[in-house]
């Protein structure tokens, strides 16, 4: 079973990585780039076979380790 | 408009982020995680308001800034 982890710096959390992507592209000539916010991705591959349970057992990943959930939100796609 | 990009290091590329992850995963006591890779996800918005235009304007952003299209692949989603 697949799993795929979203981490987001939450709304109002600053993002100086976000910043940096939207100024260097202002940069490259890109214009209408209003925002940029960066995150990231974990796609796992776990040996459950039951959706039920892997979303269980990746939320507390993400939890316990994924995502730091003062600053951050996760999301989590099971496929 | 906005449009979401993921970046993913391709097919047999070492990841040894998601390595770190996978190992840190081991050490908390979750089980049954066969492999996991990281890669980052960019949300832009956009002034732009036509979704083929809007996803041209963000592949060429790909290609020339936010992947390495060497060792990453990139995928683009536009709402």
């Amino acid at each position: 079973m697949k799993a795929k982890v979203t981490v987001m710096l939450k709304t109002g959390v600053l993002d100086p990585q976000g910043e940096a992507v939207k100024s260097a592209l202002g940069s490259l000539g890109f214009q209408g780039v209003d925002a940029v916010r960066q995150g990231k991705v974990i796609e796992l591959d776990l040996a459950e076979t039951d959706a039920a349970a892997a979303e269980i057992a990746v939320k507390e990943m993400c939890e316990k380790l994924l995502a730091n959930t003062v600053i951050e939100s996760y999301s989590i796609e099971i496929a």
